[in-house]
């Protein structure tokens, strides 16, 4: 087992390990003292993990509820968010209780959100059941459910007590579900790691997962720790998410986030390359990668549409829109684009 | 004018003043430089205010744009919350931008909880227009909606970047809803200002009306300083709301928030009587207050009606319950009340 601690706002330690989840009432219990612990996931991962979690945190002297929610993008509204409060409040969870997210990205989002709200905040413990969720959306703090009119509008930065990553939940994934986690992976290779993003081009990159999930891990609470409420530094781990949201949105949320990130990622070296901003080849390089690993790297959708989302992202400040190019595998920067260059922009990199 | 600095996690001026809403927009533009301004306010204060506010704004160079729900403690959801949060995001408010919050308690704890979590937090600007909302919620940073499973279950510590309270309109109020803010200033001056409560006794205290707001706030300021999360002693201004809680949600909202709260000081005080915290005839004193202020000091709801909902309140703590007594007038304390124990007390409390 492998165990990383994040300094932010609160402490508390990532542990990763195989079969984490049968231990889940243990690792919890010695950093949180027995109380009620409302587990929230969804109907995918409750079959498969929501017992085996629920009778080690009972063995360890919790007392356990738990509330499942449909799962899939499409629940993270504040609908959702509103049964889970009204669910919380009916099983009586006070602010001396926890709330346990198992499951992937959307649980977590959503289960931080209620646990950053409910009776203005109590403690969250963060069980991530996938890769992404896994080496991205559990460590940081960041909760959110989506307006609307765009993706995480509406949330709360509200630091987990605690981390569980078991890995084998992680290897037994669905095969596009998994490769969502390795578009972030390859994210973090270009962003600051080239010998990580060379090895997401191997072809047994799986047998070091512990090892690989550990160094996202860390290269995000760097980021954290250094820039805990995303004014600054942590901006940088939204490499090709910008374009990537937009064009997850436009797809209506059939596309998956991993999957619209691997675009965004390759799009946004193309726009690189084309504002010569990173040499002539860096987008292939990017490509071969990503789809070495089944995931995508072109989109249908026009220029026009991929703008209109891009104009509605929360970094918007004013008239402009941070966007984090690469410079060089394993380098990058951030590049404030003026609104009305977005359009340009959009089209270099869809050229 | 008088001018508060409340230094909580941010530090922020309370502004005291006859007609200050037509100066809002120079006051504010003091502090915020120029941006978009979307005013939250209700169908009742709109028609009132939002133009003075908003035309003031525009003169100091705010954009502004104005949202208005109905009025009334039922629209304090998260349905109205989903509401407000869609229509920021339709007029693509952003993170430089801010909320202004025109309202009594109901606007400032909606508005103040959408700036809370719209884009995981922007700027607002407090601008009560009732007495109770002057005098308690509109300073503090507490943000809040209710859940059908009790009042204020959701919510978030969120700052206000200034809090601007025009007395001109606080004079102008509904005769109830006057009366619901002085029941929180009888509130003050039982927990810790003898002369404050004796004012509240005599026939001309409305001509202090100032110094009176001034210095309610700078009580509550004092103890959100020392304990902003409410952990602590700002406990202690819960004094007489763990019953009004549960009175005003067992009223189903009929009942206003000041209204309860005047009928929960009464009974804690009879409570406090009988279990001998505090010497025979305080709650006869208190009532007679109440009483001269046209506020009522008694429920037809049973004991038991009321325990019910005092064992969902947020303080509650495991199996514990933390009640404010008075001892006098001007002294109170806290006192932890086990949840089997909470029946016997409310027994005593309507006895």
């Amino acid at each position: 087992m492998r165990k990383i601690t994040v300094e932010a706002s609160t402490s508390y330690p990532v542990l990763i390990g195989e079969d984490l989840l049968k231990y889940a009432g243990r690792e919890i219990g010695q950093y949180i003292h027995p109380c009620k612990a409302a587990i929230i996931t969804d109907d995918i991962v409750a079959p498969l993990y929501e017992k085996t979690v629920r009778i080690s945190l009972e063995e360890a002297g919790f007392s356990v509820c738990s509330f499942a929610f449909a799962a899939g993008e499409a629940s993270k509204r504040i609908a959702t968010l509103s049964d889970a409060l009204e669910y919380l409040a009916s099983q009586e969870i006070t602010r001396e209780d926890i709330i346990v997210a198992l499951g992937g990205g959307v649980v977590g989002d959503l289960a931080g959100f209620a646990a950053a709200v409910y009776q203005r905040g109590i403690r969250f413990v963060q069980i991530p059941t996938t890769l992404l969720a896994a080496v991205d959306s559990s460590v940081g703090g960041k909760t959110a459910v989506d307006l609307e009119h765009g993706k995480n509008l509406a949330g709360a930065f509200h630091q987990p007590h605690l981390v569980l990553c078991d890995t084998h939940t992680l290897k037994t994934l669905p095969k596009a579900t998994f490769a969502d986690g390795v578009a972030e992976i390859i994210k973090y290779g270009i962003l600051g790691n080239a010998a990580l993003f060379e090895k997401m081009s191997t072809d047994n990159w799986q047998e070091d997962m512990e090892e690989i999930i550990e160094t996202c891990v860390c290269m995000k609470r760097d980021m954290v720790q250094e820039d805990e409420f995303d004014t600054g530094k942590r901006q940088l781990l939204n490499l090709g998410h910008t374009l990537g949201h937009a064009i997850e949105q436009k797809s209506n949320f059939t596309m998956t986030h991993g999957h619209a990130v691997a675009i965004g990622l390759h799009l946004i070296a193309r726009a690189a390359e084309q504002k010569q901003l990173a040499p002539v080849g860096i987008a292939n390089q990017i490509a071969d990668t990503l789809k070495k690993n089944n995931l995508p790297t072109q989109t249908n959708f026009t220029a026009q549409e991929i703008t209109a989302g891009t104009l509605m992202d929360k970094k918007r400040r004013g008239g402009e829109i941070p966007f984090i190019f690469p410079q060089k595998i394993g380098v990058c920067s951030m590049i404030k684009i003026s609104v009305t260059d977005v359009a340009d922009l959009i089209r270099l990199a869809l050229s």
